[in-house]
């Protein structure tokens, strides 16, 4: 049996850029058949990027997706690469005595050969829960599609297929399929990468499969796609690895049974805190480049928050692209000034200060605001300058909440909230600390200033919106308050079984009750990177009007 | 056989609120009792209010609900209603094995008698299009629910079980049910109420059964619930129909295959533009009562959007309740003014002027903006005003676009889109004014003055954010553009298909082009009661990244 090269081709696609996308798989096509591939794999969706949502139920949208398959085929051929087999996700119109209400559309993946399609597959299990809407936005199929090629049965499948027990899945071994190619558009959560592994031993050893598992990368809206594609062999054992968040091309060659890696790639992935931190980054990076913006606007208040925000999107677009903005008020510390300052020059971005006294001024001499109109008169006065310096400037503003904040309500909707993308709004207080210190210690390891000034991690945060004031002034130390907040949103706990399991009652119900009432911010909230099982957002649904508190 | 009397009991409940919802149902059932009712039946999940989205997710919650419908059976008997059948909607835990993921739960409806629940019913087709997300939080049913009383066999099912084929509902004849309970929660849209009433005539016809359908009542969130509880005989005759838009209670006796009303009550509508007021002012009231407020502030322009919400609002909750605020700028016209004063004026609201020129300096003085960012100053300072205005005295803040302005993104965001609900969100501006045009009509017939300014329907719209300026600058014809945003938002045409039926192809790509660059605004925008079949919001989930232009 000849030797076949299979190739996963992990690349960031942008919903509905058909054209673009096509170019990019085009161009991964030859990169392919120049170091000698087979048979070359792409994501789940990647003709369309994902997830497309409601562009499923738009009819010339979906018909204009599917053309684009067999206009590929074509070009393949005029490329002379009309021998590489070629599979890629897409979406396509179901039958019309199938199609269910809303859902006209099948989630698939087509094989192309000699400048045909050869097969389609249509994904059976369709997630709905979660971020996940594909039960409203697609029809199920049933059948496995399995073809051959160079002496090698190659089944396909899609995604949540391999995550769902019964299906098509369940046939592989009656088919006897020699490699098991899996298309999928699959986020970043911390943790999740060793399930997909889990997953996929599980699958090649059931039914002794080599199993390609091809994953999309970059970031669409709130979901960041970490790649991290792999390829198992029929025993279990992992051949293969893609690199984690950048577009990469792995290949491997089966013959017989044994699978091995053409080119060398690391096995062992980085740790959780890298992790999290490269998917903020490609998180902010493609939100700014897919919507056409070129640079970013944030306040930067001397706080760890902004401070974070600051150096992810450096990161992300490099500091000549980052405008900080420092606008402090009666009531910022002096330390508040200058440690935005330190931050601004430690990471080399734009600084100015616009102090907001005279503005604060001007409503307060009109209106006579006390308490907590007065306070967030201040945050939504600083929220009118950066939209201003937006608007004029055509920066994306940053909203800097993180997701202990976003939680409890403690920001002012229309001050601190104002922005397009809220670079950690699933980062737990905590968690952001965390960050701070990895990302310092990375530079220093490097040889590199670190970003985040000291005093900004260790003095005690803040809003400064009256005289002296400190976040536990009205909120429980962040530790324990992260630990009831896990979980009262992130596990769907009660608040008694909170207290049962040892927190005081009257904090407990006090942050539940929190939790509840900022619904209504959090709706009206920008979105963020999801790197939790647990995102605010499409992630959680819950009314508004709600009154149940238990 | 005797004559059973069976009354459809149309009420209001409050998510989350399961012991005011209980105790509404009780008081129910003694008013139904006493006026002779044999069985009473209430709408889909009356004991938690609906929807609860994911709140059916947490399995605490609805444990909570299952226990208080056994509560309900002890109390219905405490009050020596024990005799007295009662049929009410609530979620339940799905058995373990059934569970599926995040869906835990399932949408039930139990029939209580004698203190015990003598049977249960579990909801079988789960929408999962337009604003549902059933088959995320419920694990379908298969069943179909026959239960004997007097002599009538009762068969049950929910919902959406009727408007699909198949499931339970296909049983009914089998079982020769003589009446057929149907719970809702079906939520207003216009010219639905129609389709509403062919189906249950088409069950009543096709499985010769007595056809209750009991409807909610009332405003949650985006959603109005209309009632129009409607009884059709086992011939397709319409027999009862509740009233729209209030808490009801619909009788009707039974005897052999005769029904009839055993009180008075129209068996005809009123038209749509009435329901359409009449959905705006319950879904805005009951926001504003079920989520603790008191009062609204709003901006009053002198123009025909904050003119129709101010209405709206003084029709809802009492014109002592509406704080209208009159902000004028340097470009703000005489008649602005006038304008705004009158509408206070004719509707007897609250009444105050605070000009924002002060503050707009405060910001020129400082940022030096121009063109757009300068417009969008004036409107940000305004927003800035009411959120103080809504801090200091507790009111909820009403933003005045209609659905026109939010799909071309012609409003500023954290400017005139500030508050906490939209009462004409899903109210296109020609329909805007045409309800504008009824309710002073309607004053007019009933001897009132009527509360909208002439001149505020008659002059042209403006943003009045620079001299001169008015939204045919830089808009077509409101009916052209409304057309257009019928299909491309409406109908989910293509552009391409727009031009095709005749419109001017500029137009049509420039116009698609805002609403799809509108899409961040839109998902940070305040929630307002759904009217048409896709309103903004949950209706219509895209992508805000998404290059797809045809």
């Amino acid at each position: 049996m000849p030797k076949v090269r299979l190739s996963l081709a992990q690349i960031n696609p942008t919903v509905g850029d058909i054209s673009a996308n096509t170019a990019e798989i085009l161009s991964f096509c030859k990169a392919a058949a120049a170091e000698g591939t087979d048979v070359v794999v792409f994501g789940e969706m990647t003709i369309t990027g994902y997830p497309i949502e409601d562009l499923a139920t738009r009819e010339s949208f979906v018909t204009r997706a599917h053309s684009a398959v067999n206009e590929l085929a074509q070009k393949l051929v005029e490329l002379g690469l009309g021998d590489l087999m070629v599979v890629i996700g897409h979406p396509a119109l179901a039958s019309p005595e199938a199609r269910n209400g809303w859902a006209i559309a099948q989630n698939c993946a087509s094989v192309i050969l000699g400048g045909k399609v050869i097969g389609k597959y249509a994904k059976h299990h369709l997630p709905n829960y979660s971020v996940f809407d594909e039960y409203r936005n697609f029809v199920p199929g049933n059948e496995l599609l399995v073809v051959e090629r160079l002496g090698l049965k190659f089944a396909i499948v899609i995604c949540e297929d391999i995550w769902q027990t019964g299906g098509p899945v369940a046939e592989i071994s009656k088919h006897d399929a020699d490699v098991t190619l899996v298309l999928n558009g699959s986020p970043f959560e911390v943790d999740k990468d060793d399930r997909r592994l889990e997953l996929v031993r599980e699958l090649a050893l059931k039914h002794s499969t080599t199993t390609a598992y091809v994953n999309l990368v970059g970031g669409q809206d709130d979901l960041v796609f970490d790649g991290d594609s792999i390829v198992v062999d029929a025993s279990g054992q992992l051949v293969g690895r893609s690199y984690q968040f950048e577009e990469d091309l792995l290949s491997v060659d089966i013959e017989d049974r044994s699978v091995s890696l053409s080119s060398a790639h690391p096995l062992v992935k980085k740790d959780d805190t890298w992790q999290i931190w490269n998917a903020l980054v490609l998180g902010l990076r493609d939100y700014v480049k897919k919507n056409g913006f070129k640079s970013v606007v944030l306040g930067l208040s001397g706080g760890i928050d902004s401070a974070v925000c600051a150096v992810i999107a450096a990161d992300a677009i490099g500091a000549e692209n980052v405008y900080g903005i420092s606008m402090p008020s009666v009531y910022s510390s002096d330390h508040s000034k200058s440690d935005a300052q330190d931050l601004a020059e430690r990471i080399g971005c734009h600084y100015y200060t616009v102090p907001i006294e005279p503005m604060v001024e001007s409503f307060e001499q009109e209106l006579k605001f006390s308490g907590l109109a007065s306070e967030n008169l201040q945050a939504r006065v600083r929220g009118v300058v950066l939209m201003g310096l937006s608007n004029q400037f055509g920066h994306l503003t940053l909203t800097t909440g993180n997701k202990t904040e976003l939680a409890v309500g403690y920001s002012t909707i229309y001050g601190d909230s104002v922005g397009g993308f809220a670079p950690i709004k699933d980062v737990e207080k905590t968690l952001v600390w965390e960050l701070a210190k990895w990302r310092n210690l990375q530079a220093e390891s490097d040889g590199q200033i670190a970003p985040i000034p000291e005093n900004s991690i260790s003095k005690p945060p803040s809003a400064e919106l009256r005289p002296g004031q400190v976040d536990q002034d009205s909120l429980p130390e962040y530790d324990v308050l992260d630990a009831i907040l896990e979980m009262y949103v992130g596990q769907r706990a009660s608040a008694g079984s909170i207290v049962a399991a040892g927190f005081d009652a009257e904090t407990v119900n006090r942050i539940a009750a929190l939790v509840d009432r900022a619904e209504w911010k959090r709706r009206q909230g920008a979105i963020g990177p999801k790197i939790t099982g647990m995102a605010f957002g499409r992630d959680r649904r819950l009314p508004i009007t709600n009154k149940y508190k238990e």
